[in-house]
């Protein structure tokens, strides 16, 4: 692991970073200049001033979206601020270049106040296309997002709430594919119940999954705990814990046919794995050590394992989610990305693979896999469509 | 003039745009994602968060500028708002890079609130290492810098202000190298006091030119009309009209060395420029059409004259000045740009002329001379350095 770290520093450092900004028209000479700039570009400017949507024909705009963190809740780092939070920004930028051919610009906010972040969203909204929200912590991300949804015409989209969800959710249901399983039949442990955790519960949820065990770094989320809960928790126990459980990862495990961790390393014994129902699948995400590591989830008895590691089969990669997305979304001119969106994400990620290949180590595709960004766009857009969010019909 | 409008119209439509987000890396394969993504990323990160001037060593910042604006002052098109500013805002940014290979991403705001302008350019600083005003009307572009220059360690800059006014300054002194005249024995008019104006006086006023008459739409700036100015005409007040003239532009006229127009078309007669000291020197630079017609300045008498045109000689064009100032601001990493960084910048572009070359038709080099960005670089580098706003040395 210390040579990725040392590789990458010393890949930043020739680079000094990893975006630069391009013209897409050449100025080399006056007559050029004349019709990118003054006095040709008033033309342009006339013609968005007389009609808005205009924006969208003549700018960037409709393929240009920023990427918006706070540095508070940075990769498995925690909150090390805006300046250290800029290479991930950058990282996410250069992917939604290449996966979906977005053009994503960085900002690294200079506040952790949450109305100041959903004001400084508001104020830069006429020039892009889209938000990314990245690496703000829990629970202010799930405010943020949601005020910015309202308030705004353009998308506005957590990566780390509902990227991991959407591809999480695509595991699970070719994992039910290959097994036979029904998704509303099943018993699902879900250990976090932050960003991730609480999107995955809630696209659980609407899948009508049978029963929801969502812990937290108090245990089990349950009414008698409701005084230390703050209102995102409070929202999960009314979906949650149908059958009454309390306690802690060990009581939640007994009689589970899945777990979803998004939390600590190591959290999850063999023997938790050993109380679980018949063949359970395993999805322990936390990174870069998982909650159990996938060899001792196998000798438990785990039939399908998941992780966000790309040195194990089947990982949980939010890069398969995001850049098809934003694509979509910017395509169909989408005013927001809705549950059904991510849904439809989630089905194309799982569709890609056909019965005939999927296999216990093969139920996600990988993120090089060049059918997926382009499967979840088409999904995406016929979504957006059906639900009536796409201003191109 | 129509066919560069529709030329120009179809420019842009074509390439939805003019600029584009790209990668400086490679992650085409698992390996090259590890290091610009997850998990060597943390590495970059984990050193920012240790030293926070490692963001200049591992990030884009050092490069990296956004060009703000609220959409207020566009062009000669007045307040036509932050979306249809946005054609603009591209194009600043590709001649960012054309000539000063840095990398800067349009911000258009939704408000021409000065302090939620001004809080929104502090909260969005971390990340990028310069700030570009543009096309914020006055007074408020004027108190907008000023505070960010206050409140930001990176360079503040509004082009609408000092990038005419340094090319201005540079074209006065290079007709005073022509003619043997000295900038402090001239009379000088100025028409027009919004932010060009302003600045462009407070830079003759530091050159110690003899008297300066201004006026704006109430005609020659004089104390009996106090009442009437706002803090930013007040200001100019002090150092301007020690002659204590009276009256509109034709009172103004008479007896000045050197007439510069950042005002209204046409606004400037022939037998104005007739009652003018012998020799004038005449800059009606208002755009599309200047205060006069150079043919008429001519006949009028000028010895000189420079306007905003292309289609004319000695175009005063602000490309000159904000693309080196940029450069050289950012490669010594300047906390700000001061008023001896401007007059460095005026000066590189009138020294590009060599005495065998300077005629009256060539007092100001063109701007695909290619000299012209790295000249001035080199003076606003060395300048920084002499006034201790360089933090490398």
């Amino acid at each position: 692991m210390s040579n990725v770290y040392e590789e990458s520093l010393k890949l930043h450092e020739q680079n000094k970073g990893k975006i630069e900004i391009r013209s897409k028209v050449s100025v080399t000479n006056q007559h050029e200049l004349s019709l990118a700039y003054s006095p040709g570009v008033a033309e342009p400017c006339r013609a968005i001033h007389k009609n808005k949507e205009e924006i969208y024909r003549y700018t960037s705009k409709g393929n240009l979206i920023a990427v918006v963190t706070d540095g508070s809740a940075v990769l498995g780092l925690g909150n090390i601020g805006p300046e250290a939070a800029l290479p991930v920004m950058e990282g996410k930028s250069i992917l939604m270049k290449q996966f979906g051919n977005v053009d994503c610009f960085p900002l690294c906010l200079n506040t952790q106040n949450t109305e100041e972040i959903i004001q400084t969203c508001k104020l830069i909204a006429p020039g892009i296309g889209g938000i990314l929200l990245e690496d703000i912590s829990a629970p202010r991300c799930v405010t943020i997002e949601r005020k910015l949804k309202e308030s705004l015409d353009i998308p506005v989209f957590h990566d780390d709430q509902h990227g991991t969800a959407i591809v999480t959710i695509a595991a699970l249901l070719n994992s039910c594919r290959l097994t036979g399983k029904k998704v509303e039949d099943l018993v699902v442990v879900v250990s976090g119940a932050g960003a991730a955790g609480s999107s995955i519960i809630r696209m659980l949820h609407d899948l009508n999954v049978k029963d929801i065990i969502a812990l937290n770094s108090k245990g089990i989320i349950h009414e008698s705990k409701i005084d230390m809960y703050n209102d995102l928790t409070k929202e999960l126990l009314t979906i949650t814990n149908k059958s009454g459980k309390q306690g802690g990862i060990a009581e939640a495990m007994v009689g589970a046919d899945v777990f979803v961790g998004v939390s600590l390393a190591g959290l999850v014994t063999k023997d938790m794995v050993k109380t679980m129902n018949k063949d359970p699948f395993l999805f322990p995400m936390a990174n870069p050590i998982p909650e159990i590591m996938p060899e001792d989830a196998k000798e438990a008895g785990a039939y399908i394992i998941g992780t966000g590691r790309s040195d194990y089969p089947n990982q949980v990669n939010n890069v398969l989610a995001f850049p098809g997305l934003f694509r979509g979304a910017l395509d169909c001119r989408a005013t927001k990305i809705n549950e059904e969106m991510k849904f439809a994400a989630s089905q194309a990620i799982a569709s890609l693979i056909e019965n005939k290949d999927l296999r216990t180590d093969y139920i996600i595709p990988s993120p090089f896999d060049d059918r997926v960004a382009s499967a979840v766009c088409k999904a995406v857009v016929q979504c957006a469509k059906d639900t009536n969010v796409a201003r191109i019909k």
